[in-house]
């Protein structure tokens, strides 16, 4: 059996790389998943937080902004994906305050984020702490809070919903799903083989001629590598690098009730009433669930996690790094027990933290997500697509027209994000 | 006992980056190493090749020039480097012709680089088999050779006497060695503690310490890590990237006599009558060592050549791979059997293949020679030794001044090398 194109991996990127392939190209397309369904590795394990109009680089918005607004005509027409805009709210310290000002005034001049004084903050959110002054504060590197960047079209999705938006209509269109079935080795051979037992050659073309799976091998022409943190694991054997590498993170939930209350009770964010997903001085970060009144919360830690695969939640990391902090601005948090905890890992670039999508051989790497992936998936895919039919333009949803190298490495244009948080 | 500096790693750029420093700041500087001695890792390994004039990437010439003018101007001045400018010839098939003689239009203009006609070849290597038109060329990918790029003053060095030049001097300036000391961890540190035994806590600012080695626990203000192929190991588990991966290299070396004496019998291209270092098509190349009189041999593969540290020289590298090819082109070589053979590794920086300096904390990484660190070390030494301080400008040698973050990640200029064989 030869498949046109296999894609491995059946997470936000393979879902999107497999539909946007078929939709264009049709052909006979097999989609391999070591877990037992569509996105139950780290796509399920996100936040599925969403950006819009509240990045600096240009790339970021680009790849961002058309996949959201996909998924915010998905909805409309119809096919829920549990997006929920309440909002993104960055709040600044003393120190920090002026550079994000001016760092985002094309923002604020576009109209998708706005600059909230020290005043308007406290008189909509009764129960923020913004002085910070204390000894403990201070100690853990809290300043004063002067004001908060509000980005009011940003908000979050149902990572599920999405990934089986993707899934329904792969299926209907005759893609082949086989899940429980982990890839264990890209299969290299030589393009044309001269029947050695040690070939390829460092003399021969090459490329890759099958997935060696837990169920079997399987063939195709062409393949899709959207692995994301698994990424490496697959390309080292070949010494081929993903750029990308592992760091685990971390999401601790309780649900409402009680003080809690305070976070689902916010007047002049947004529609349903809460406080925007927060985002406060030196990481951490709060997040209202309108469907389960829930909150979340977590921080992306950098210098000291240790690159690698790894998915224990530790209670641990949440009372040393997160609780600690989020208490002294949010102090109805005092006492807040997590009922649940989940880790994931992002699959950082870590060059830019913008995704990575090119072509070696007949082999497409996309990945690296780098903790947006979610809010980049459609567009990473059509990417992936157009370079597996080596085509040098793609278009993006909303009719922008991008060359396919764009997420390229060797032709990559290296701009920083300004507005990280 | 606390250091001003340690240098993790007495290879070359280890070396390199402690002499500048020295040089410039004085202070209590400690070189700490796993080896018996210096420079008895990957750089012991190294050809010790270098280009000169033979690069179309700016950032190439300017590294590799001012340090080989630095390397020249030590042995003009009475220091033996074992410097030998026999040339570098690539030969260029039917195929790449147009294609390479296009990239370097600039070098022939500079005199750095001339083109050879396949006659002028001819008359000159009288034992070069040009033609390659049978079946098992073609199978090989081997192609009628057009013509070849000569570069005069490219040529090797002996890399431990390289080493010794700089391991003297910062004897002599005092710098402490400690060899036979394997750096088993940095360690991470918050910088102002506050005693809890799991700090450094994620909202703490942080250093490195001090690095935990095989012979006890030594302190620094500054670190600089120059552990080429073995960076990431250390900095994996603080979460840092190094940018580079190991990639196993291997040299397989002949004794002249025989038919391989016509190696050594050749005008017109150097002083000592020799071919200059030759690579041929699809990557093997021959070099031919004045003093030991011997011929070494090798090919830097790359899809299929697994990412790692790997020290094994394979005797069926050479024979499916190397001398294949090579006796081809060169039927002096029929049926050589090589007397010794040994494998190292390079850290190739996968981005641009050019070296990586950046400062994070008070850690400087200086790594990511990606097969040419020996011909840019000296620059990478004063550009780690730059950043150590936080001077923003750096003077190579020779008096040309760049910005120390010339090879930082952030502010890179993506600049592919086009001359590339």
């Amino acid at each position: 059996m030869m498949y046109d194109l296999i894609v491995v991996g059946a997470g936000i990127v393979g879902l999107t790389s497999a539909f946007h392939y078929v939709k264009n190209n049709g052909g006979k397309v097999l989609v391999v998943e070591a877990q037992a369904g569509p996105a139950q590795g780290n796509t399920a394990r996100s936040v599925g937080g969403f950006r819009m109009g509240l990045f600096t680089s240009s790339i970021n918005r680009l790849i961002s902004e058309t996949t959201v607004k996909y998924y915010l005509d998905v909805q409309r027409g119809g096919y829920d994906l549990g997006i929920h805009q309440i909002g993104y709210l960055i709040l600044l310290d003393e120190l920090n305050y002026d550079m994000y000002v001016q760092r985002v005034q094309e923002l604020f001049r576009a109209g998708t984020a706005k600059l909230l004084s020290r005043d308007e903050l406290k008189s909509k959110v009764g129960f923020i702490q913004l002085d910070l002054v204390d000894e403990e504060a201070q100690l853990m590197g809290l300043r004063p809070i002067k004001g908060a960047i509000f980005s009011p079209f940003s908000g979050y999705l149902d990572v599920e919903k999405l990934a089986m938006h993707y899934y329904e209509k792969l299926v209907e269109m005759g893609v082949e799903f086989k899940f429980n079935t982990r890839v264990e080795r890209l299969k290299l051979a030589a393009v044309n083989k001269i029947g050695h037992p040690r070939e390829p050659f460092a003399w021969q073309e090459k490329k890759i001629e099958a997935v060696e799976t837990s169920r079997g091998l399987f063939e195709a022409e062409k393949f899709i590598l959207a692995t994301g943190a698994w990424s490496q694991e697959l390309l080292d054997p070949l010494g081929i690098d993903s750029y990308i590498k592992p760091k685990k993170r971390q999401i601790f939930a309780s649900p409402a009730g009680g003080e809690l209350e305070a976070f689902f009770n916010v007047k002049g964010f947004n529609d349903f009433g809460t406080l925007p997903m927060t985002f406060i001085p030196r990481g951490p970060f709060v997040a209202p669930r309108i469907r389960d009144r829930s909150l979340w919360m977590g921080l992306s830690d950098d210098i000291g996690r240790r690159w690698g695969l790894d998915f224990e939640a530790e209670d641990l990391f949440f009372y040393d790094n997160v609780y600690p902090l989020l208490r002294k601005i949010f102090p109805v948090i005092e006492g807040v027990r997590p009922q649940s905890k989940w880790a994931g890992c992002y699959s950082i670039n870590t060059i830019d933290e913008n995704p990575v999508a090119f072509r070696i051989m007949n082999l497409i790497v996309a990945t690296g997500g780098s903790g947006s992936g979610v809010m980049k998936a459609d567009s990473l895919g059509r990417i992936a697509a157009a370079l597996a039919v080596d085509r040098k333009e793609v278009e993006l949803y909303g009719g922008v027209k991008v060359p396919s190298t764009l997420l390229g490495i060797r032709e990559r244009r290296i701009e920083p994000e300004m507005l990280v948080f």
